[in-house]
């Protein structure tokens, strides 16, 4: 962390410097200690946080941020899933353009994914504020309610709720792992607004979110920040391979009826279809239904398959090819059965809005491009398809996330932040 | 199951007329029904047995055995081991050709493994005694205790001690998952016998095995019985990989370091290994040391490798070949890690005495001959260090053992028996 200085200098902000917008400039110093003072709830040992949606930590940092913001003059909105919006007044009435992200996160997170939207949508509310700056529309920062799905599955509920991609009535619903509903905690904190979480009662006119990237891409490349065009489309298939369990020891090969064989074959076509169709492919969790045994060949195999790839037209070409070679596979390894190749999940891709990608790319004009493609689902997947969206990459260690270990430099949030009030004011001008 | 019939009739020995031996003929029917009267101890309602060692069934089939050998005038040892030998007498003293197995199952075992071997033994007493043959030497019927390894491992333990590949305080010190260590047992069911268990205080002439054979070649080759000319090699790696989980939506697969890249290229090159080099290559039992999650690369993958051969000196290409090849696939895959490639177990070949193998095989005659090796091991590895040894394998149902639905029919267990006493017979003659 940087030394503590109260005056806003070059100093504060490196980094911005490369920066070519020549508006208001954030205070990198006051972001980045706003950040890990918001961080004094949920925090581990470790350096990680463990705020789960709802919990009295999560409820703690819910209620210093509403006090925050009021501090500015916000007009604080709860929705019925405890969504927080945070309205900042401009010179005319109408929806707000957001900075929406969350404060929740995983039970082994970190200090960036998410919070960092929030504080940064705060820091450009306070720069504007200090600066005396009133924008054309009124800006919001929201706070989405249990976008980790850690606590209640799945992700993304609260913006999902809004969207009207999921009923109020599936959101309050969810339960904990110890039977705890959704609702009940959102009664018990007081977090249960009276406003319909509906994007038809909560307009908005734009959405902004500002977040780590998750991935290597901006650490190989040694960029702070990038654009973020869209979302990668998500399949999710279960797989099981049926074979014929029998003694290591006593079967030729010529007699198995060995799954895994077949599962190998898979492993490695799987890696060349990404490859060749420049997507990606992963089989993360496999296991079998009857116990392994160092001397028993494997009764069966079953697998998750978990294809991405920002057109879906190529996602089909990959679903092809794979069950294809799979089918073509279970062939050759004799008396192995396809017993199961079924779709458990299937995301579209999203493909944000040009005119706002535009002024992020322009707020980002002094760093090289990169066209980022974001591979995990964010809340902006939900406000895409209602308001035009668009979203900001930071730079994060290693590309690590969903982790203590999870990193980004103060230098990094400030430009990132920086970014953020650059794209929402650009975007401010051409909407009035 | 056949007819019940009292009287030795050609019907009571289906199969047999085809074996070319003039000598006297076992009772194919007497010694069925005696193998299913056995079982009355530890039998289980689908058909299987779980018999584990010196539980209480295991004792009273132990008590049984001992009253019917007693009543053709066998004198009984019980080693310090619990081994029972049943010594039947010859026309002059000295060491005995012994027929020797087990009695103890698995806990979900059939009727057939090691069950039949004893009891085969029995059955070719009982033969010799009804029609008044004495043979040139002493016969015996040994009971080895613990071949299975289920309560107490490892198995084959009582022939284990008696080859003094084990020592008897091992013997002793070994506790099922109860804590109840072997010694105990014995003591509590009177099986402590005061005969030390050494090849050297119970030296036999010569050791005969018939054993279901626990795989599919005679199943497959539609032939009932076989001689064994040995056991296989048998080596055992544990062998790790180490990558590093990251986000399956988020890391470009040229940024992965995915161990289930190397997995699956080794599994392939496992099983071709094999079959170019005549062996046996399984990976029975993978892992990983983190949890498995849909979206998220496998940080490691840890397996065991099981390889078999009936010559040493294979034994070694494969494993240095498969090495060679793992070291490239890691190489290959950039950044994962061959942490860990370990020996964990290592039993040379067995080559079984050609004298004995001959007098089988002689016994065989009238059926096709099957060159089998033994992919399991037996009791017979251990006799073979110190006397010369034979088996006789015994087709069993689609290869299955260690599974209630282990089956061989009546037929085949009277061929079996017929072969064992013809073989026996031979020997006999050989060494007077």
């Amino acid at each position: 962390m940087q030394s503590a200085t109260t005056s806003q200098t070059a100093t504060t902000n490196p980094g911005v410097v490369h920066l070519r917008g020549d508006g208001p400039k954030v205070n990198g110093q006051r972001m980045n200690d706003t950040l890990h003072e918001s961080c004094q709830w949920g925090c581990t040992p470790d350096g990680g946080m463990n705020r789960l949606t709802l919990n009295n930590d999560d409820a703690q940092v819910r209620r210093w941020f509403i006090e925050m913001v009021k501090q500015l003059g916000c007009t604080v909105t709860i929705d019925s899933m405890g969504n927080i919006f945070a309205v900042y007044p401009g010179k005319k009435a109408g929806p707000p353009i957001a900075m929406g992200s969350h404060l929740d996160t995983q039970p082994t997170g970190g200090r960036y994914d998410g919070i960092l939207g929030v504080l940064a949508g705060l820091e450009v509310l306070r720069t504007l504020h200090d600066q005396g700056i009133v924008p054309e529309n009124p800006l919001a920062v929201i706070v989405w309610t249990n976008e980790e799905g850690s606590r209640y599955a799945p992700a993304m509920l609260g913006s999902g709720v809004w969207a009207h991609h999921y009923t109020l009535d599936y959101g309050y619903t969810r339960t904990d792992t110890d039977g705890v509903d959704l609702k009940s905690e959102l009664v018990r904190h007081g977090f249960l607004g009276e406003t319909r979480s509906s994007y038809e009662a909560i307009p908005l006119k734009a959405h902004f979110e500002v977040h780590i990237e998750q991935g290597p891409i901006l650490d190989m490349a040694e960029a702070p920040v990038a654009a973020v065009s869209g979302v990668q489309a998500m399949r999710w298939f279960e797989v099981k391979l049926q074979g014929r369990g029998s003694h290591a020891g006593t079967t030729p090969m010529r007699f198995r009826r060995d799954p895994l064989a077949a599962f190998g074959r898979f492993v490695i076509e799987a890696e060349q279809t990404a490859n060749e169709l420049d997507g990606l492919a992963t089989v993360g969790r496999m296991w079998s239904d009857t116990p392994l045994s160092t001397n028993v060949i494997v009764d069966n195999v079953a697998f998750h398959l978990d294809l991405r790839h920002h057109e879906d037209k190529v996602i089909d070409q990959m679903e092809a090819r794979l069950k294809a070679k799979l089918d073509a596979f279970v062939g050759e390894a004799q008396g192995v059965e396809l017993v199961k190749f079924e779709r458990i999940a299937d995301n579209a891709a999203v493909v944000f809005d040009p005119t706002a990608v535009g002024c992020v790319k322009a707020a980002c004009g002094g760093y090289p491009p990169h066209n980022i493609v974001s591979g995990a689902g964010h809340d902006s997947v939900h406000t895409a398809k209602h308001c035009p969206t668009a979203m900001i990459f930071i730079r994060c260690k290693d590309g690590i996330s969903h982790h203590p270990s999870e990193f980004s430099t103060a230098e990094d949030i400030t430009i990132g932040t920086q970014v953020l009030l650059d794209s929402v004011l650009a975007y401010d001008a051409k909407s009035h």
